[in-house]
């Protein structure tokens, strides 16, 4: 049985998301990042690098959420969460998740992760001013050039809406008001209706 | 025809490779970055992200490394350049791309690119001095956790061996040893004298 190693309203929901969309019989295990869990000698064991999701397949383990994302889409090609059968839109659902991961999820993280990348308190907190503006140039850009309509890819309701759910949940908290783009903020407002996503957000926000 | 939109030295060396070992029939266009020609209004009209590498297909514009990469494995299955048939190795160089994209390719831009996430000048060299510990850290874990050999994958070479190979030359102007990752030094070794590398770095050099 796959597992799937979460931390609430982390990244790892879009794969959450995905794994119940998808039918899998699957264990979610809960990840207690907010006291650090993560840094762990246990569970640097299950993920060297120390971050949510991690899941663990019959032939090993995977991370990084596009990947765990496509795996998912490819082991359960019944669902049909990614077009998985044209090279040209499969390559557009890997372009909107490589953005999410590279620009979109790592503007974000420079607002609570600067330690990343510095080690000086006030450079840190001069990149948390940056952050509402880093986030909301991404979101301008998927607005206006990269989300579709109805879903993120079109007519297919496909795996880039459930990551992008999960990132613009994160806005107002970087300091982004969601009504500056309508079709992302109309989109998220549908996706937390979603019977399967309101039930995971739920159910991670208890656990 | 396929163009590919590239800087020397750049992420686009990576699909600069694969469309050559992919036996494509391409036009390689040089976008001046050096002197801002991404952020001019022609280029921001090909890809409004302002970057490269962009890959213009007959069925529209595509951009991001891993995504561009995957599409042309999946071009030229007869190249051989991805386990196509294999959803779980597949995840595997997902999973390896979506790290280079989102943490190796980023710890190296802020030495550069610092005025990204923060505006104060004190910040910026401030980050620039971390980046020798960030992007030593993830090389460590590539080459304790995540490079198979004798290619990145184990005995298949795949896309995964180009965009190592690219990011690994920047290993020096990061402040970086390569000495320190034995295997990824001899990787970079042989890439760098493989026929089809070394005549595309060299002609991205004399460009």
């Amino acid at each position: 049985m796959l597992k799937l190693f979460y931390a609430p309203n982390a990244c790892s929901l879009a794969p959450h998301i995905a794994l119940n969309e998808a039918g899998a019989d699957y264990e979610a295990i809960l990840v207690d990042t907010k006291n650090g869990e993560q840094r762990t000698a246990p569970y640097l064991a299950i993920n060297p690098k120390g971050r949510v999701p991690t899941l663990i397949t019959e032939r090993g383990r995977l991370t990084e959420t596009p990947a765990i994302l496509m795996f998912i889409c490819q082991s359960f090609p019944e669902a049909g969460l990614a077009p998985l059968e044209d090279a040209f839109e499969l390559a557009r659902m890997n372009e909107f998740m490589s953005y999410l991961c590279s620009t979109v999820h790592v503007a974000h993280a420079h607002r609570m992760r600067g330690y990343r990348w510095v080690d000086d308190p006030a450079a840190i907190a001069a990149m948390q001013k940056k952050v509402p503006q880093t986030v909301a140039g991404c979101f301008e850009l998927i607005e206006r050039q990269f989300f579709v309509g109805p879903w993120v890819m079109g007519e297919r309701y496909t795996v880039c809406d459930m990551y992008l759910f999960t990132l613009a949940q994160w806005l107002e908290a970087d300091g982004v008001d969601p009504a500056r783009f309508p079709k992302v903020a109309d989109h998220r407002e549908r996706m937390s209706r979603h019977p399967v996503v309101s039930r995971i957000v739920a159910s991670e926000l208890s656990a």
